[in-house]
C-alpha cells in the first residue's frame, strides 16, 4: 500500500485525493498540505480518510511514512518542490508543466539523475480512453506509417484575464497537452514548428500579450507532419478531437457527450454537446495515470510519462512562442537548454 | 450514514458492495450474508471495509444497527426475504424481479402496506444516462405526445442452458427490463400485449421450453403503441437502444462503446462495438439507483422504483408468455392477480 | 430502342417521362395519354421530345410502334388497363398497387399466363441505393441467417382527407411499400400478420375509417420475424429506415439528407433533416427500375418485380386490415384469393 | 437556348457534354472540337445530339451560331484559347486553372477587360451540396465571425508519374481547389501562407520534384486562420471534408458515400467508404456550375466564379510552392504579378 502525500489542496489536488481514494488500488492518501489549508478542507479530507492535514509541505517531505508525493501546487513551485522531494527520497508525481523555465527543468533532471525515485508528469490525456484507442490502433498497424496528425483542442471559454496574465501564455498553459499528445500518438519528437496565432476571442487577452487562437504546424523527426488548432473559446463546449492519417488509412476520435441522445424535430437532428470541460471529460484519466504511477513505483518499472516527456512539451511551447514572435519556422534545436 | 446489509454475495451483490463503498454518499456496507460465504469473499469484503460477513441472512435482519437490506440472493428467495425484512423493520432494496409468482408479489405488497419501510426494486436501467436523457426529452415536451415507443434489447450471448431452464423464461428474465423501460419512458401502464416469438439462436433453448427471439407489440393505456425486439445473441455485442416518436418529433439513444474511435481504411469506416454486457454498460446506474434509494430513506420521500413498478413488469411478462402460448393479443386485465 | 407509351400524365407519369428521357438507356417516351391532357402538358411533353400526346390511352395500345406501356393512371384503372395492354401485346410496367381488389389481380395474372409480355410492378424502393445495400449485405452473408427485420416508414405529413377516403386505407396505400420491402430484403413470403393500429395523428382520418399509426408484426415463412412501424406524420420529415438482424450481425440504413452539414453551437450538435418526401428521396430509383425493365424486355429475362410481388403485397395489406378489424393475428392463408 | 461549343473531348469534356445535355436548362452542346477526335467519340457525340464534331477548335470559334465555349483542353492551352475565344466574342467557361503562368492569366484579364463576354472558371466544388451548405450556414450567421477554417483534401491514389511531371506541382494541380474553397467559404482573400510539405506517399513523386503530403497554414485578410491538409493517397478513398469554427460555433461537412449502410458484426460497426473519386463525388456540381453560367449569360449577370477567383487560386499556389522552397511564410503581396 503506497502512502501518498498531496502537496496543494486546490481543485486538482482534491480531484486526485478523491480519485486515489476511490479508484486507485494499492495506494492511499496519507496526508495533504496547503499553505491555505482551511477548516472546511480539513473536514473534507478527514471524511475522505486522509490521515493528516498540514500547511507546510515539509511536514510531508519529512514524514518517513510517506512513500510518494503529488505536486499539485501552483506552477512556479513545481520544480523547487520536485527537487526537494527527490532529495527527500520521495517518488514524485508532478502536475504539468514541470516548469515554464527550462533551466529549472534542467535542475530537476540533474537531481533526478542522482536518485532512484520515480518521477511522473501529469499528462493525463495519455490515459484517456479515446486517445489510448488512437495510439493502440497506430501501434497495431491499422493505418500503416503515420503521415499526418491533426489535433483539435478548444476550451469552452477563456480563463479569467488575471489567470491569463500569469499563465505563461496559451502554448505553455493549454497547448502543452496537445504538444504532448502529438508525441504520444506518434512516438516521435518534434523537429520544427511554425505557428499562426491570433487574438480573435478576446482583445484583453491580446492586451495581456497572449493569443487565443492558433494553428500550429510541425515537422516531426520521423518525417510526419502535424497540426494543432486551438481556440480559447468554443461556444458548443470543450472540443477535444484527434485524427491520424497514415499509409494504410486513418484513425479518428471525436468528443464524448453526456448521452447518445438525438432529437429529431422541425429544427433538425440534434445530438448533445461535448462534455463541458476537462473535469467532466477527463475524470477517468486521473485515476488511470495514478494507477500506473503506483504500479511503476511498486514494481520498480518505468513510469509512463517521464521527466523527458515533461521537458519536451515545454521545449515545444517555448519554440512555439518564438515562432509567433519571429513569424518563422523554429527548429527545436534552436532552443537553448 | 445509512448502514446497509447485503443479502447474497454473488456477482451482483459484490457489484453493489463496491458501488456503495466508492460511489454512494451517506451509506456504507455494514454486513454481507451468503449461505456459501467463502474465505476469499470474506477477505474481499474486509478489504472493502465491510464490517461483518455471515452465512445466515437472519444475522443481518436481527442486527439492530442495520438500517436497510439489499436482496441480491437467487430470484425465488426475493419475495420471502422481502417479507421477513419488512417485518424486521428494514428498508429494502430488492433486485428484480420481486418474484416470478404473482401471489408472492401480492404478499409482499400486503406486508408492505402495514409497514412504513421503503421498498425499491432494482430496475437499474431507469438510472442510465441514455435512458434518462430520453425520459427528460419527453417530459420537456421535445417530441409532443408519445405515439410510438421502440426498444431494442439484445444480449451478446445466451446464458448457460442450465440457467435458461430455471430463469422463468426470457420474458421474466431478460425482457422484464424492457417492459419496465416502456413504462418508465412513457409514464403509462400497458393495456394489451401481443408477442411473436421464435427459437432462432439455439434449439436447446427451445427444447427447454423457452424462446430466444421476439417481437413484442403493446397497446398502452395512454393510447400509444410500443414494440420491443429481443434476441438472446447479438454477435456484435450488447444492443441497448430506444427511440420514441411523438406528435412533434422523435428522440433516440444508441449504444455506448469504449471509445469514439473510427478507423477508415480499405475495409471501410469502422467504429467500435457496443460495450460488452450489462456490467460494462450499466455500471454507473447501480450507484445511481442506490444513491436515490439512500436519499429516499434519509429524507423519507418516495422511492424512484416502487413495488408497483416491480409488479407491473411481472404482470406484463406473464401476459407475454400467455400471448405466445395462445398466439393472440392478451389484455393485462386478463391476468388474475 | 424501346418505345414506351405512358398512360397517365399526372405527377408520377411526368416523373417517369423525364426519368426515361434523361437516365434510361435504350428507351424513349414515344407517347403519353391522359383523359385530362392539357395544352401545358402537351407543350412540356414536346419539349421533352415525346412524339405524341393523346387523351385516349387506346391510341397508345393500338399504336403498333409502341413496344411497352407504363400504367401511371389512377389506382382503380391499373388492372383493367393492364389486361387490355397485355392483350394488345404490350409489355407493361404498372405502378403499385396492381389493384386493391384481389379478384382483379387474379384476372391480370390469368391474362398474363396466356401471354409472353413482360409485366413489372412499380415497387421502386427495391432499386434505392440504401435498401439495395442492405439486400446485398444479406446475400453476401454478412449477417448470417435473418432473425429480425425492422422497417421504419413515416411520411412527413398526412395526405388530404379526400385522398385518405379513396386511398384504400393506409396499409394498401402507404404500408404496401414496406410489405414489399420485407419480402425483398428477406426473400421470404409472409406467414402471419398482427397489427396494432391507432389514430394518433388526425381524428379526421379515424372518422374516415382509416388509421394513421401502426406497429405491424409478422412471422415469415422462413421462420424470421419482422416489424414495421408507420406514421402518417413525422415532424422532422420522411423517415425511411431499415435494419436486419441475423445470426452473425446486423445491417442498417438510415435516412438520406441534403448534405452532411453539422452545426455545433450553444443549441447542440445539429445535422440536417431527412430529405423531404418520396420524390426527393427516391428519385434515382425511378430510373433504375425502368432501366431494369427495359433490359428485361430487350434481353427477354425475368423482370425484377413480378406480378406475384404485386399480388403478395396486396395480400399482406388485406390481411393487415383484417387483423385490425378482428384484433388477432391473421394467417395469409386465410385470405381467399 | 444557349449554343455551346466544347473544346477538348477528353474525360472532363465528355462529362460536361452529358451534364449539359441531360441537366442544364436553356443550353445545348452544339459542337465539340478535339485534335484527336476519334470516330468513337464522334459516334458518342452524335448519339448525345451534338450537332458537329471537328478537330480544329477554330471551327467553333468561327461559327457564329455558337454563343459560348467551354475550354476543356490541356492546361497549357487554357489561356491562349481563352484569349482567342474572348476576341471571337464567345462567352467562356474555362476549366481550372486558367494557367499556371501568372503572366498568361494577366493577359486573359487584359483582353477580358476590353470585352463584354462572360468568363467563368471551373471551380466546381463551390457548387457541391456539402460545401454550399457550409457557406450558407456561415452567411446565415450560425457560427458568428470566422476564426478557423480547416479543409481536408486527400485523393484516393496518386496520378501516374508522367502526369505528375507535367502537372505544375501538387499545389497548382490538386490543392488549387482547396485554396479556392478557403476563399469561397470565408469570402476573404489570403494574406500569407506557410507550407509544411513532404514526400511520404511515393519517392518517385519526390524524384520528379514534387511533394505528395502537405499541411498548409494561412492567414486571411479578414484576420481568420486557415489550414489545409493534403495527401495524394488515402487508402479509404477520396477524403473531402471541411470545418469552419467561429465566434458562435462550428460547422462541418464530411464525406458522402454510396449508401448509409452500417454493418455491425464481430469485426465492429462498419460504414461505407467515401465515394471513390471526383467524378463520383462531384458529378452533380458540374451541371450546377453550368446552369449558373448559362443563367449569367442569358440574364447578363455576374458569373459565380470570376477570372479573379481563377487568378487568386493560382497566386496562392505559387506562394505555396515558394514557401516550401524557402521554408518560410510567404505573403501573397510578394508574388510579382
Amino acid at each position: 500500500m503506497l502512502r501518498i502525500g498531496i502537496i496543494g489542496a486546490g481543485r486538482i489536488g482534491k480531484v486526485h485525493a478523491e480519485s486515489i481514494t476511490f479508484h486507485v488500488k494499492n495506494a492511499k492518501v496519507a496526508a495533504m498540505a496547503d499553505p491555505f489549508m482551511s477548516e472546511e478542507t480539513e473536514k473534507w479530507a478527514k471524511d475522505l480518510g486522509v490521515g493528516k492535514c498540514c500547511k507546510d509541505y515539509h511536514d510531508i517531505l519529512n514524514d518517513p511514512s510517506i512513500d510518494a508525493v503529488m505536486i499539485c501546487s501552483s506552477t512556479q513551485t513545481h520544480a523547487p518542490i520536485s527537487i526537494e522531494a527527490i532529495r527527500a527520497g520521495k517518488h514524485v508525481f508532478c502536475e504539468k508543466p514541470i516548469s515554464q523555465d527550462l533551466t529549472q527543468i534542467k535542475e530537476v533532471m540533474e537531481v533526478l539523475a542522482t536518485s532512484s525515485v520515480k518521477y511522473q508528469v501529469g499528462f493525463n490525456r495519455r490515459f484517456d480512453h479515446n486517445f489510448r484507442a488512437v495510439r493502440a490502433a497506430i501501434t497495431e498497424g491499422k493505418i500503416g506509417d503515420v503521415h499526418i496528425v491533426k489535433i483539435t483542442s478548444r476550451d469552452p471559454g477563456s480563463p479569467p484575464i488575471e489567470y491569463v496574465k500569469v499563465s505563461g501564455g496559451m502554448f505553455l498553459d493549454m497547448t502543452i497537452h496537445d504538444f504532448d499528445m502529438v508525441r504520444f500518438l506518434t512516438g516521435s519528437d518534434i523537429e520544427e514548428i511554425y505557428v499562426n496565432a491570433a487574438v480573435l476571442v478576446d482583445p484583453e487577452i491580446g492586451a495581456a500579450g497572449d493569443v487565443d487562437t492558433a494553428i500550429i504546424s510541425m515537422k516531426l523527426k520521423n518525417g510526419a507532419l502535424a497540426v494543432i488548432d486551438n481556440s480559447r473559446k468554443a461556444e458548443y463546449g470543450y472540443d477535444q478531437r484527434a485524427e491520424v492519417f497514415g499509409s494504410k488509412g486513418q484513425v479518428a476520435v471525436t468528443n464524448d457527450s453526456l448521452s447518445t441522445l438525438v432529437v429529431s424535430n422541425a429544427d433538425g437532428v440534434t445530438a448533445e454537446k461535448p462534455l463541458f470541460f476537462f473535469l467532466e471529460r477527463y475524470m477517468e484519466s486521473f485515476s488511470r495515470e495514478m494507477n500506473e504511477f503506483v504500479d511503476a513505483v511498486i514494481n520498480d518499472t518505468e513510469v509512463p510519462v517521464t521527466v523527458n516527456d515533461g521537458l519536451q512539451a515545454v521545449l515545444i511551447g517555448v519554440a512555439a512562442a518564438k515562432s509567433v514572435r519571429e513569424n518563422r519556422p523554429v527548429k527545436l534545436s534552436e532552443i537553448v537548454f
